[in-house]
């Protein structure tokens, strides 16, 4: 294996970047390297990009390789960059991993593979053993991705068990989208200690995730709001914690009306005064015109705003 | 779009064909080859490479399209070939339908994206309206794939009525793997006239589908008892139909008692005095010693054979 770096961790908030296609629906470098810009100096510490969000899925590994390398082209520092890398396909795993890790990548969030249902642990193990073996370098941090509403294949407290033990520093943490705080709070309790770094997948869980010893949160609405996102981050031991949690758990509750990605793009859209940013992949659509109207006057309301964007 | 040809629709029984693994878990065109060409000699009439119970979704488009080229190469027709080419990724799906179609493949049997879960039937209708217009091409005889007990991403009738008054002639049918008879009767009725051909995902439900107007079935078990089954198939208007379908049946349930595809190689592997064929791709494992010694007996209790194989 290659040799070990000390690059320090990724910690804070990190948005699932969505990704902007152009009216032929081809991935759009210009507006993702534009949007990461804007996130990076906004509240976010990291972008996990190729997320669920992201529409990573309905991506080539080559389309998905060229956005990164524009990324980097662009002058986002790799080591903010945790990319999605885990397909259904092992051979397409190990190659986005490699890639993600020789370019620099401050991490990877590793779906398990989701085409089949029901499969065991001793399958998971070893799909997430092979790459890891395959891609065969100590820089690699592997966060794995827990979304059971989506992926339907969860990531069970034994199996952390297991490559944790094993593979201990580059099994390095868990994104938890559950949406469970109790499977959250389980795996905080059981590998915080042990250089596992456990985010909540959505913000609503962010104060109380640090609180009991989590890094942060890796959150669809970071994409829009990573400023005040950010601000319970670094004030969750202030006295008005839990007034800035209930403001970003409250803006969440708005975006959460809609169709959670298409409404990021249609917020994008509007505050960036850029329309293009509407377009969704098949099998997703585009909100309607009313959902839309209804969602902006919503976030408009409540004195939401994208400062600097576009 | 290119010319229209005449080409015979495929009827009968398909294999949705095992993928063999070499022991570093690469596919392996030879012996792939020899399986294909085994099966179509002793009762397959076409072959639908890259389905579930191929694994497709753990292997590359490139590993995919590889082992397509080697197929041909080793003297299979192509109009006998309903290769699997539906991947969450549009760009995948438009590359491979497309690759799969300039071959001269008899039809393609798509997926729908299967990563976002309750997705709407315009979203899906986007996908395969996506990808029918961008290959482009009057030869395409695209064949849907309803499973939702594995994609968890069901075709609706209401989607294959948009589809086939749109497209008519290139939405040529359905496997229904629903493994609900309901369902397929339901397809049977309404489509069934109109150029659409209905194919069970199992062979327990041949004869019933046959009687219905389908038009074969579409069978994990194909590749490994298809001259059984195909005597269905060929003697379903005959006295003893019911018989020959309780004998398919019986087997079928023999192999249904341990884990499909592994099991499935197993008796390859068995029967084919060729321990290799026993690796799968993770998430799957292999069955245990003692999985397949008890399959292994009870079909040869059951007087199963697989003649001219290995």
């Amino acid at each position: 294996m290659a040799s070990q770096t000390a690059q320090k961790r990724i910690e804070g908030v990190l948005a699932p970047v969505v990704t902007p296609f152009r009216p032929n629906l081809s991935p759009d470098p210009d507006r993702f390297v534009r949007h990461c810009r804007w996130l990076l100096r906004s509240g976010c510490s990291g972008l996990a990009v190729f997320g669920t969000n992201s529409e990573a899925n309905s991506m080539s590994v080559e389309e998905k390789l060229e956005l990164l390398d524009a990324l980097l082209k662009g002058g986002v520092a790799a080591a903010a960059l945790m990319p999605g890398t885990g397909h259904c396909a092992l051979s397409d795993s190990v190659k986005m991993t490699r890639e993600a890790v020789r370019l620099g990548c401050g991490g990877v969030l590793m779906l398990p593979p989701f085409y089949y249902k029901g499969v065991s642990d001793e399958g998971l193990y070893r799909n997430f053993a092979e790459v890891i073996e395959r891609v065969g370098d100590e820089r690699l941090r592997l966060y794995l991705y827990h979304i059971p509403p989506v992926s339907n294949v969860p990531i069970s407290l034994g199996l952390i068990e297991r490559l944790l033990e094993r593979y201990p520093g580059i099994v390095a943490g868990v994104k938890d989208s559950s949406g469970d705080w109790n499977n959250t709070r389980a795996m905080l309790e059981r590998f915080k200690d042990r250089g596992f770094d456990v985010f909540a997948g959505s913000e609503v869980f962010l104060l109380e995730n640090l609180r009991h010893g989590g890094k942060g949160c890796i959150t669809a609405t970071g994409n829009v709001n990573p400023g005040s996102i950010d601000r319970v981050f670094r004030n969750w031991r202030s006295a008005d914690a839990d007034q800035l949690q209930a403001g970003i758990t409250a803006t969440r509750k708005i975006v959460q009306e809609v169709p959670m990605i298409p409404a990021l793009k249609s917020i994008v859209a509007h505050f960036g005064n850029d329309a293009q940013w509407r377009a969704v992949r098949p099998p997703l659509v585009e909100l309607t015109a009313a959902q839309e109207a209804g969602l902006i006057r919503d976030l408009k309301a409540a004195g939401f705003s994208m400062p600097g964007l576009g």
